[in-house]
């Protein structure tokens, strides 16, 4: 950030009044710009024994398998978030949606959000941001090329949960482990 | 938003080509600057068969009786947020803290995260954004001066959930109902 968003002047990084972090402050009308983590939303869709995976046709992770997710918009509830994401990358319809899994990212100001539904029919196909979309079983998934590890994480805590048929709300923290690259 | 936080120039609010929604982009660089909802990570501290509320020093809802609870930080988890903020507003220490609700209010672009915890001491204090803090009974809880509706939503859930001894994580959503002024 170089200029205020507001009054279009210059701001410079410094400590507000009253404040302990460093924040981007107008020069000019001393607006104070905060920064603050987004949300990531998100379905792991089932169909019987099967979850739904997209292979991504975008930047990062380009070609790698992902559950349905994306940016949380403004105006709109974290369950409307997953399902207009699931709609929009894997076209699909799905029904009983329910809060699954959550992830901190903080190294990358993240929070993912994961809810658990069912497909309602098998009349999906790839959207824009999407190679291909497919139904795995258990045993066909392509962990080796999964996109990130929210998502290589939900899917080991859902065939777990599956044995018990019991699928509590779980939250994790995903960090970043120097020495390796950001991981998501 | 006028300007562009990148190169200072004008914006306009238009719909980039690829997306179906507006933003504001920047007639000079085309940079999209996106506007995401906010998460606010809070505590519902307890001890023994009392809770914690702080009677807020700041707007809105000045003189009011409040979780503590305020936006997460980038770089935080929402967890470390639940406790940065008990800590800057209620000057409390509190162990064995769970997810516990989550509140969407698509209306105002925030979604609540309230972690239950127990107080680890009585030594507690009104930060600078508090101008009292107490432990409460049920009976006595202030129910008409609680600041805002997601403060007696988690409260009645507790005192509900408490009686089982059964604590689920929750989501539910707070919507702007027309005709009434702008809830929180």
């Amino acid at each position: 950030m170089k200029f205020c968003s507001h009054c279009g002047n210059s701001v410079s990084a410094r400590i507000p009044q009253g404040d302990d972090r460093q924040r981007y402050i107008c020069d000019h009308c001393d607006t104070v710009h905060y920064q603050n983590p987004r949300i990531v939303a998100g379905c792991l869709v089932t169909w019987e024994k099967q979850v739904l995976l997209c292979k991504r046709a975008i930047e990062p992770r380009h070609g790698f398998w992902t559950l349905p997710a994306g940016y949380m918009e403004n105006g709109e509830t974290t369950e409307q978030a997953a399902l207009r994401e699931t709609w929009e990358e894997a076209r699909a319809r799905v029904h009983q949606q329910q809060l699954y899994m959550l992830f901190n990212l903080p190294h990358i100001n993240q929070v993912y959000m994961f809810f658990r539904a069912q497909l309602s029919d098998l009349d999906f196909s790839a959207g824009e941001e999407s190679l291909d979309v497919q139904l795995f079983d258990e045993a066909d998934i392509p962990w080796n090329e999964l996109a990130f590890p929210t998502v290589g994480k939900t899917l080991r805590r859902y065939f777990d949960d599956r044995q018990q048929e019991h699928y509590p709300v779980r939250m994790e923290d995903i960090t970043y482990q120097p020495g390796n690259r950001p991981i998501r």
